[in-house]
């Protein structure tokens, strides 16, 4: 089947609302700074009235991802399950008008479409609050083979291991993605999400993953080391293609035997760190999909990251499409 | 022979003169920041009397190298030119006092011994001024070939090639190690230097090095690249080892198809970068002749880095033997 899309991406569809908050705000409601927490129905509405006012705006690591990669002009679809409800059609409109093909059915009755309360504390770091709500409810059944077998890359992020049948969709996509002769990439979406499914995760990265995006902490979480360079070593070995991301350090891409070390593109301030992870892998991704190298790939991300730093929110505000082309000259 | 000596330093034998200076300074007396210059009598007399009280100490880059390795247990032995001068007797008693065999006949006539006027402004940069002095008068004569051939490495510094006959010193030094199995270890002292004598270096590099250090500046000089990355890519493939400090980015350490990406050490506060280079590769070749890993020697290289630049001076203040084993653990 002719691959006429560039990337699939199957996630968790999540509308955040953020708020800018101080860190006492974090200590006094138990909030870890900088994990994402899965929160119940309750908390979900005790927090959500404390915080104050908020910005909604359509969410999800691996929807972010497929925003940004229809703003860099890739054919982008998304599978992610939504409910029947005022902001299930918030969430599709946006992802939609983003230019993503969107076709997963919402689910008409149960849990209320999910939502992240996010606290961004003003050292730009975000603590994300997760209410599941719909996405308990994505089985195998969403995914679509058709879809998938005309994918080059189906995209998965790793809070797919929360939800409890989102695992068994990832593993079908992932399988007919390699029947097909796609490859399956696989973000870590977060080290407390990795402390989760640690077990799980090394073996879906050895043995079915073909790119791997985690950053720092995620990948030093996944393989228990104490150094950033222990964590490289082994993950060189685990996998075909490794892109790492340091923040202000920049990022490291791998390919077996090649390594490469770039730095960071550079941003006049970071306002929100909320979707670098997600927009790097969107500017990777589209390299990949262009078959270009690599090094390329990785500074195709982090000019993405370095746009979706600069505002408030995940979904980019730029035309990523130009930018990347201006600044890769 | 045995192998009794760990390191033989070979460099231009200097006292440095060090003063704090404001950046107007440098413009008003046409220095350019970071770099080494060299100058002439005249130049340095002028210089001398406008920068107003300084601290003097011994220095040289591979005399502050083999400071270091002494001050780190090794046994180190340096091959330099002073005059019979009273700051020629002062650098002698200096690197002795700190353990380093040094028995290079100094020179009864001609110049005097070699002075550096190093300017540290508010960020911690130095710019350096060298008057080369009796250094001009290093020749392979001075290099000892029982020495040589007692040590695991030899220690250049890329500086060497600005004395007309040092560069043959050099060489002679370079056969003596090869034939007797020892190593060549290179540093490219800086991004100025490497300007000078670039094709000359890249020779050098391709066929008679087999440890190069450089800092990002000088690596990316060196091969006339736009990134690190590129720099990275083509160095890899050019000498066995490499090791390439990033300042606050940490350091890489390359071994052909190994690649370690190292942290910086943390330093409360940067007090002046002078040394910073030559006590990293001090910790590196400390490493190197105790048959360490790469990775290790990185560490050991950035943990001598991070005392040197936390206080005035290129020489440790420190006990580094402790400091090293404290913190590799």
């Amino acid at each position: 089947m002719e691959k006429t899309i560039d990337v699939v991406a199957i996630g968790n569809a999540i509308v955040d609302v953020i708020a800018r908050q101080q860190d006492g705000f974090l200590a006094e409601h138990g909030i870890e700074k900088g994990a994402m927490t899965l929160i119940d129905t309750e908390r979900a509405e005790n927090l959500y009235a404390a915080m104050g006012p908020g910005i909604e705006m359509s969410g999800g690591s691996a929807a972010n991802t497929a925003a940004g990669l229809a703003g860099l002009g890739a054919t982008a679809a998304y599978v992610g399950k939504v409910a029947s409800d005022q902001l299930g059609q918030v969430f599709r409109h946006d992802i939609t008008a983003q230019g993503v093909r969107f076709e997963t059915a919402a689910d008409a009755e149960g849990a209320p479409t999910a939502r992240c309360l996010i606290l961004v504390t003003p050292d730009a770091q975000r603590s994300m609050n997760t209410f599941l709500g719909a996405c308990v409810n994505l089985t195998p059944a969403d995914v679509d083979e058709e879809v998938i077998a005309r994918a080059k890359l189906v995209y998965l992020e790793g809070y797919l291991w929360d939800p409890p049948q989102a695992k068994e969709a990832f593993l079908k996509a992932a399988r007919i993605a390699h029947e097909t002769g796609g490859k399956v990439a696989l973000s870590l979406s977060d080290p407390f999400c990795v402390d989760r499914h640690r077990e799980e995760f090394v073996e879906l990265v050895k043995h079915h993953v073909d790119v791997l995006f985690a950053n720092e902490q995620e990948i030093m979480s996944l393989y228990q080391t104490d150094t950033f360079d222990e964590a490289l070593q082994k993950v060189r070995w685990e996998v075909e293609i490794a892109a790492l991301t340091r923040s202000e350090k920049g990022s490291v891409a791998i390919d077996r035997d090649e390594i490469h070390i770039l730095d960071a593109e550079p941003v006049a301030e970071v306002i929100d760190s909320t979707g670098a992870g997600d927009l790097f892998a969107a500017g990777f991704l589209h390299g990949l999909a262009q078959d270009r190298d690599i090094a390329t790939c990785a500074r195709m991300g982090g000019i993405c990251a370095a746009e979706i730093i600069a505002h408030v929110g995940a979904r980019p505000q730029a035309d990523l499409k130009a930018l990347v082309a201006e600044r890769l000259g």
